[in-house]
């Protein structure tokens, strides 16, 4: 960051994500957490966090002319409530992925966000992993070819909660869509139509909750490409983060992270360590980095690498992938 | 083999893969090549081939008291007309795959085999390859609990000519059969319905011809779990031949075979060999092990590494694909 | 840490090596540097740092009863009249590497570290790399069985000034030292006795400094096991850190830390990162943990992880290779 | 080999490894074994071999003039004088390393081999290994520049034998002979002087039986560079055969061959195959490839490619090598 100019900022919505936030913005320099917004705050939390405030109203935050920025860490369905104020305030906004639930919701406050031209991104930390950011760069130096096939497989450590898979939107919605904005992304091609298989096989009560927790989802892509994403909501040895673009030139991959180089070779096995397991630990480096753009942008370096559109788009592709589930049929990706 | 017996057959079709099956069997022990037969065959062919005799009808072999057994490698085709023919004349029979193009003939060559109850072998050599080998090992042992996603990648390093992809019977039926075979060795499970997609993005001759060069097939098992294919008619690095099995308790994985163990560091990279190039090279033990196994079969060693219902199985799965890819829907398959 | 206590701290010579542990404490939690200290300090520094004193005179900083400990990161020929001074005004003391160059001076600051008890530890960041602790961890937890071999690869990304390498002490004492040390650590044993083969290869002015560039150094220990250290200056892939422990009941390795785990194939080569360029980067976090070491030590959590004996014989192994170097033969190391 | 003549030869000495050459030689074309020679043989061993004679006198072999050339896999201690007695005879000569432990008697074979002009080459398998060759391609092809270390990791999986190691020559006359022979073979230059050190560690019925079975063996080249050998005759994870040559401009490394591709990760590791254990199996292609190119000399197709000044120079390095480990410095390799 060039020329910068001081940040102020608020984060609202202190749950596991809006902590990972406010984690790394405190090591950057130029950006300062005014305020923090959660319904839970209370004054104890400024012992907690070196903020000046912790507030309770996000429409306090909002009036405060000082703050520059907002950051929306809060539920789901909460997102455009507070995307459609926040742009109306002027502020600039860092949104938490998914953009919402509500179709009509999302797209009332796209109109307020076009309408304001406030500086927008939403939290697709993946797109931000120097590994995947590998492949795009291979693609874009034309090393590959002609993109043809893409694989993305994204198997979680362990299932969330029921309560929190009730709440979730679905499978689709909640964790496949990061791996729907990946394939946007890796590829720089639009998906016109999906096909997708799911399956109960890690917890019965993950069925009754009415969602899956394996899946495979087929991609079409606008230019005749293909792709295939896989899921589990629960992959023993850790967190399984894996794509591959193959092309007519040739192939580029980026696998699993493994924390360790020690290898052991006994009688029997040549063994070396599994992957990471939590997700903050894997992708640690790319949710600094986003908000690192997300700045950058604020400070007119670059526009914004996760617009409001990847963020309409990639819920479209989950939506159309609920379709497929229940019709076992492809289903065409709708428009924004 | 212990006690074994001597052994005598005659090879039917000396096309590139008839070529190698005799290539294999001359350097084993106990199993005598007395009779050649392919349309082509001359009197010179006894030079190149060390042999008894060398004939252009069939039914010659059929006659022979002497020949144990035949390896049908004819063009598909002809293949239940001579597996009938066989059975009836009570030669144990290794047929290549897949077993016909005609359900109505296979079917008819089917009951002949079993009422004859001669042995019987298809060739899906790579059920003999001991790195997939080592996935059921690891599965069988319970080293992966309950299986729940396979993923077979399989792509070839040039396509066949556009002679050959209009006999083939498409991509599913003469590439992908292989895949739909390994689906049911590696999970021990059987496929109850599929979805298929699928592009022309090498060579748009392929797509006149009336097929396609690239393609992703979603699998649903009777048992839950799910599966899926790539296949591509051309890739530039060599051979790529994947498999893995994930489960609930592990994932099991064979790569690619790599011919050398050299590895280069520069300045700039750390780069090694590619994939071998050719299948004969990359399955050159599972060619000798399969027929190793057919003999062993008629030395009462145990009974068939590959049954005509495995035969008949993989073309159902391949038909639904082919059903799918028209219908854009899941489709079901068949029962024998 | 449990039951912290805060601890004021001092850092002695600002220079890169300083400044990496100025950085990795800010970022801790309950230390604070009150005082750094360095020959080139001017006001203007407190700008630049966010400390409460910039001083020139490390004696001012002796006499501050508020400071509980001092890093000396000062020339090598400082270290024992700085570690004698800092043991005499009381101050807990961690020293880079090596303890000095003058024999007599360093026994000299040893006897006074003795009799007043100060903590202390030497700055042998390696020891508190992870990927090299697993290999202590499989040796400790008798995976290995009896240790027998170890293999050490230790080359730098590229040769220091011909100024550094003058004022070095040589590559043993300046490089090589780092290795003698884990050469102690990684096996838990003495080494007896070595043998040094060296040569110019890289640069003649190194030559012409009187030193090498490239060396093989064979070490025996006490307990009859062997070792070998292999090192350049320079390795154009980068900073190439390897260690090996070969024992009766199998073989722990540690490679080297590549930034990415995208990979590329093409037509030719499967290709993929080089390793690490820097130490700082390839070590940063051995550098934050040393330290957290050290604060631990300071608050009794346990012993020093890296003591002045330590720094002693890695020097004394270092003595031995230069005298090797010389004679040609095998020379015995001197008890401390 | 073009414009192929037949070639008929005979193999004296069948003991482990005359048998390997056998099974190799059966399958080759043009080449005919007409008669064995072990003082062991009777006539049942037609029965075992396909050979027209078994005999167990070889001046009865070096008597028949239908025999090209011979190939002598006897102990060490008679090879000079069948190398002599077979030169004499006009025989083509492939002789198993080492030449033989008389200094005086291999020189006096030398000179016979050298006025009669017979073509001749001696049995180090590994430079026929394709992994091997790879690092002599890279640094012929100049992607190493400069070549500046070697290292050679050379560990057997079990110990011979104690009748064997006794006879052996000991370890470096045995075993390490190989590596000495790499050490010139993968760099292509000359060494000059070598210090070796040496631990009984396995079994002290070695040590009691006079020799040792650990090593480290420092080389030095002619041309300034570098080199190093570990060996130990007891890897329990099989036979451990690694090269690494590092130069100005990168490096080439060949590792162990690993027999599956097969992986398996659980929730504790992620785990793959051994190398391979018996040598006879790591380097199968590497005997038969040896062979083939003694063949292609008698054809007239190029030179030896490994020349009795080869053996001759192995043969010196490890005498300088014994002489070190006794007197504790570097000693210089004599010159032929």
């Amino acid at each position: 960051m060039n020329n910068v100019k001081e940040i102020t900022i608020s984060i609202i919505g202190m749950g596991r994500i809006g902590r990972v936030h406010y984690q790394n913005i405190i090591k950057m320099p130029h950006i300062h957490i005014k305020t923090i917004c959660d319904l839970l705050a209370d004054p104890s939390w400024l012992e907690r966090y070196e903020v000046e405030q912790a507030v309770t109203n996000y429409e306090e935050v909002l009036r405060d002319s000082a703050i520059d920025a907002v950051l929306i860490c809060t539920p789901t369905n909460l997102h455009p409530l507070m995307i459609k104020a926040a742009a109306e305030a002027g502020k600039a906004i860092f949104c938490e992925k998914p953009l919402g639930f509500d179709a009509d919701a999302i797209m009332e406050a796209y109109d307020v966000v076009q309408t304001t031209g406030v500086d927008f991104a939403v939290g697709f930390n993946r797109r931000f992993d120097s590994n995947f950011d590998g492949i795009v760069n291979l693609r874009r130096d034309g090393k590959l070819g002609k993109p043809q096939i893409l694989k993305i497989t994204s198997r979680d450590p362990e299932p969330p909660t029921l309560d929190y898979v009730r709440r979730s939107g679905g499978l689709f919605m909640d964790m496949t869509i990061h791996d729907f904005d990946m394939a946007r992304f890796i590829t720089g091609q639009e998906i016109s139509s999906v096909f997708a298989t799911g399956s109960v096989l890690i917890d019965s009560e993950i069925g009754k909750a009415g969602d899956i927790d394996t899946a495979i989802v087929t991609l079409n892509y606008a230019n005749g490409m293909v792709g295939v994403i896989d899921n589990s909501r629960q992959a023993v040895y850790g967190y399984d983060q894996r794509i591959e673009l193959f092309g007519s030139e040739g192939m580029a991959k980026a696998g699993n992270v493994i924390d360790s180089t020690t290898q052991y070779t006994s009688a029997n096995a040549v063994s070396s360590g599994t992957p990471m397991y939590f997700f903050l630990q894997r992708y640690q480096e790319a949710y600094a980095n986003e908000l690192r753009s997300f700045f950058e942008m604020m400070n007119n370096e670059h526009g914004s690498d996760c617009t409001y559109e990847d963020g309409i788009r990639a819920i479209r592709v989950a939506q159309a992938a609920n379709k497929s589930l229940i019709s076992g049929q492809l289903e065409n990706v709708a428009a924004i």
